[in-house]
């Protein structure tokens, strides 16, 4: 049954051994009960220095060959022999052909007439399009007709990014989801993450769940907005209903959030503020007539926080804010994670997993979750760049909150003595 | 400060002590810092007869009498003086005066021109709208100018669903999360309840989530269809994708379901799934084509389940039959579920929350997930009567769908002893 | 096959509505599959007053009847004939006749020729055993030949704690496991109890897992312990090897707390600990020799507080301090128990199970873990009393001290002005 | 302050790149910044080739580098130079010099004389004794005074398990806590497993807490236990009160695991239970004089099992049975796991930590629990071979049991046809 053995030489190159590469390569080899050989290999002598790896493949038949390789892709390992992309047609709208290149998050090159082209707009899961020397991810609902699309896998490199062993100290909790650490340190580490990524000028989106509102989280939250460190806000229709009833009745869910106890009209108040927000046309307008004047939605709008409400199948309303059709949603999430170097998502599995499936993986994510399966889901879709801590969501901005006050006293008090001395 | 006390003199008639309602009666007075005394209270002689109450409450101030007695309306209370409903008109579309009343998930009764009318489409959070003698749950985003809605909470009458005290032997279980517990017995529980309602004709949903796939779930479900068990499914796109998925090249999320290890291409098998189902232009067409021909959704358009499938923020694709626009898909839902006496809701929180807020209390639930907190928080958003089993949802389907086999062999063997004899 | 029906009647007295007695005595005798008949029942008027129940039962036989005799006891309910109790002699060490009566953890009276003679240590699970006029509850295992042990269901009553209605806010909090709560005001409400619990010169009890240590509670739980909160420390041998480790060289588990990195050592840390105190001779001489400064322990010592470490199976070492036989251990703990007021039990299923089986229902019970799982566990096995704060134990405690703090420094203001006027 | 750089090179050999020992030294040469620099490293050319490490570190003083090449041994890593041991005397019972070296659970070498001697009874958080030719993992409290113990790193090597490639498909698992897996799959392979290492005539502890019996898998253990598949039973005292609890009067903890509700005398059945077989003068007498005739116990003591039963704080009764002195019952538990090829651990975390310290690191385990949580845990604490199953653990032993018979069934009719033939 078994004809002659099909072989492909394939090479990869980066922080190979650091980044798991190497071993997931040869796993992924095993797994398609398939032979390696190492031909070369030269390891980074340094933590600096990359590795290079070239690498034999032997499979028993061509359909095993060609998953495998595919499937080694990802990985960084391309074949040898440099070829360009192989185009074809979508013959229909919203339709590619059956051998199309499916998208992961990382970096991507392509060759056309032997240059190398920088996909755009990366993410996973999308259909590469090359229009002349430009190449795109685009989702498959929004292929035309006769769009150029990438397929098989000729002429495609894919560029891991390559773990940094430590730098601020995150590694460790990648995909590290114990709760018994302690939370002040990675409010810490998360603090530090932020300030670099603003001091480089780069922007940070925050993705939150109600449980910010439900958990005691408004007034730290709202901290962090008026401190500049959040320059998007992607949430549902239920956190800014939560965040108007605290902001108008104290409650939450109808519970008060000071008390901790189901009083006084509870039960009906946050169709009370759906009511009162519909009636002054939205939460903007709600904030310039003076309706609003506290909370989340408050100081985003107030601070020019870019923010987008993305409707679900639970909502109550919606709020006028709230986007029902979750095409244009999606691609409004999208056009505001443009660019973002740093995402914080906050107590939302539904949110967190659809900001995870637009981002490049080149991406900082961290995840606060009381759920460690939270945390664990995110990383099996794909996004494995995040640092997940398991912690209770209100008390985590509480700390996060004080330390940047914390910070910002030293660094006013520094600021201080020297222009005292 | 205080003024002379206000008080007010209510009423309440049912199974209260069993369905604990007298207690959370005397619970909400305390928690509003009113006080009570009891004017009158017979109570139920046995367990079939009704209890009796007729209740003083005393407060401080008007504000709180008020919202104590908005508080127990929802628990059957009702003031002793019958007076009509007051009506005010909505002044724009999607406003409601401040005052409007915001309905329950329980039965509940409005009195105009001195006569009881009950209200239809019940379910939480919704407006009362009266038009002549009829008057309806209507949601807030529905609401027009001119609707005679329902304010204040004069007229009305709440009628709280009284727990069967252990019919179908699930009020144990209501409430009840422990993972300690035997799971044939809930399972058993569950199909006795399922074939009970199925005697009287009634209709049964099932709310599924993609982990019934990806745990193993897929022919134990469509076997379930197959005998006539399932009249509605609602889900989101994922669970149709990777029904799909599973169905063309036997993967969930790229893992081969029976080697139970990552193969082949896993990682892009979803979009081809969803990529072949475009081609077909939908589910339906891809069933009658020939090129889906196993699976949930199979099973379910092959046997006539009516099936929506509404759209979220993380989906990829989506499907041509996944609604993307959400206030069309809560319309479906809502129109699919209603007069269903029996919802099964398999590991999915989001549609779950989704669906419960559109039930009226009377339908019985079953929730069954491997997360305690999805059951928790069914129940805090008010779908107290939810039966929750904390299970592996996977082994869940194979127990049901093996003890409906075993049930039916011993049904038929019945009929032929019957007919030999 | 069925016999004449039986019946019995029994009263109870108390307030059967809100502390859900009523209910549940109906339920017990649906349960039962007997049947009931209220014969007279009289409700509290008001919050304040007792409510009263006859209730005659109904049961197909005789075995049915006496169980359900027995599972109505623990309500609170009692034969309306007084009778003695019935004693029987123990036939050999560690065994009692078959008809025991096996204690709940509520408080009861037996009746001996005619008097009623109040049980002392009074914890569930127990035998009680009758002494001239004195009755003990008894462990099985040290139950000797000859002890006169009451069986049957004559002469006992049970007299059921009645929840206090929202006394200190913590009914709302009893056996509510929800993760979408404030904890501030969870730590606000535990603070008050534990204030009002010292005011009355009354003891509180922590019982703490190492998960203190790991999520850096150490010097948190060490101000409580300086501020006179902690009057008995119940832990197991992992806490006090992990709290040494802290101590001594900053780590836990081999992970350095405020780098939140394994560093230096970190693997044989916690043995050097071990070995370290084996070498001073235990905790105490090394507190005393200076060889431990810091900690919870050290604190412990320093400040008097009554602590007892109970070995395990998976204990490694143990200190010399730690007891490994375990009836000692049990024996310690119980009687460092005697008459406590309040047990905050932090982050140990073991520890919390073991104390919760021997307290009596009225002490109150504070029980804070990140696993929702540990109190729905502590409620089912009957310590129902327990009010549960799913959060992260590091930041619970952080609130906690800070709350304390900040709670003195208010008094210590008030004291100055009052003085100064 | 930095003096001059220091250095040392060490040497490793083995399967580095697939059982990620390779980054994992690169990892914590920088956690403890440090650098190093590759002199030499040959990868291994296919799967089953070893590769070579040769790696200069440098450390910029003389603690850490110590601290280094420490964390560095447990990879595998050993100087270049070989030097023989260092020894030194214990001068107290129980003590230890303070550099003495703790033990991995890998199996270890030490040099003495120039000759290396493999470690004997090999496990984790042990004190090296050396006699003679006989080198000796001892527990700390083992420790006599006089005993010779390894001191520093010179003269060991540490030979960490290489995780083999996917032999049984279980890699992928290892860590892996996923609740969206197919169960059947995984019941599969461990079943697989479970052949493998009956077929070579090894021996397999099961660790088993009390939830095996709410749950339901009393009668599918019993199975698995009359299949010969139970060589050992470790449990605590629960697991076997609850079993006789089940066994005498069909209840656990009270519930009737038939029915689902809690009925007849359950709150006592427990205390009888152990009354019944205190009486009986303990398990085995119970089961000779017919006093218990089912279940696990029973079934374990008809079949030869060797079981252990470990008491702990939270113990009722205990049975004559359980072990009190946990000093004794971890010597009972090591000496029953000597030798055992794979342990399955069904729902207990206390007993399963114990177990997990006292094996070394090349007995296969699988732990089976519904609580995400226990296999993380697990893991931290070094038992890295572990593979969870997050599942419902009735319903786990209900498809091993059944699994078994199939596959029975399937050898017997392939004997037959054979013989047919």
């Amino acid at each position: 049954m078994a004809g002659p053995d099909l072989t492909e030489i394939v090479e990869a190159e980066g922080h190979l051994v650091d980044s798991q590469l190497l071993n997931t390569i040869f796993d992924k080899v095993i797994e398609h009960q398939a032979r390696f050989e190492v031909l070369h290999f030269t390891i980074g002598k340094t933590n600096d220095e990359f590795s290079q790896l070239r690498l034999k493949v032997t499979a028993p038949e061509r359909a095993i060959l060609l998953n495998l390789l595919e499937d080694l892709m990802p990985l960084g390992c391309h074949p040898v022999a440099d070829r360009d992309i192989y185009l074809a047609k979508a013959d229909r709208d919203g339709c590619v052909p059956d051998d199309f290149y499916s998208t992961t998050n990382h970096r991507t090159y392509v060759r056309r007439d032997g240059r190398w082209l920088e996909v755009d707009d990366q993410r996973m899961d999308a259909i590469i399009v090359v229009d002349g020397n430009k190449a795109t991810c685009r989702l498959l609902r929004d292929i035309k007709i006769g769009d150029a699309v990438v397929c098989g896998f000729d002429g495609i490199r894919v560029s891991p990014d390559f773990r940094e062993r430590d730098r601020l100290g995150f590694a460790f909790m990648t995909n590290d989801v114990s709760t018994e650490r302690r939370v002040e340190v990675s409010v810490r580490k998360t603090l530090t993450m932020m300030r670099e990524v603003k001091q480089d000028s780069g922007r940070i989106a925050f993705v939150a769940g109600p449980v910010v509102v439900h958990s005691g989280g408004v007034e730290h939250f709202a901290e962090l907005i008026r401190n500049g460190f959040v320059d998007i806000l992607l949430a549902g229709n239920a956190l800014a209903v939560h965040d108007v009833e605290h902001a108008l009745f104290g409650t939450s869910l109808g519970i008060d959030l000071d008390a901790g106890v189901a009083v006084k009209e509870g039960h009906k108040n946050h169709m009370r503020a759906i009511n009162t927000i519909n009636r002054a046309g939205g939460l903007r307008p709600a904030v310039e007539d003076g309706v609003l004047r506290s909370g989340i939605m408050y100081e985003a709008i107030t601070h020019g926080v870019d923010y987008v409400l993305a409707g679900s199948i639970r909502d109550d309303g919606p709020l006028p804010d709230t986007m029902m059709d979750l095409v244009a949603a999606q691609e409004r999430y999208a056009c505001a994670l443009k660019g973002v170097k740093m995402v914080v998502m906050l107590s939302t599995m539904l949110h967190s997993i659809g900001v995870g499936n637009m981002l490049p993986s080149g991406v900082r994510v961290v995840c606060i979750d009381i759920n460690p399966a939270v945390v664990t889901k995110l990383s099996d879709r794909g996004s494995s760049q995040t640092a997940g801590i398991v912690t209770d969501v209100g008390l985590f901005l509480h700390q996060l909150a004080t330390q940047v006050r914390t910070y910002q006293n030293t660094e006013i008090n520094t600021v201080r003595r020297e222009a005292d001395a």
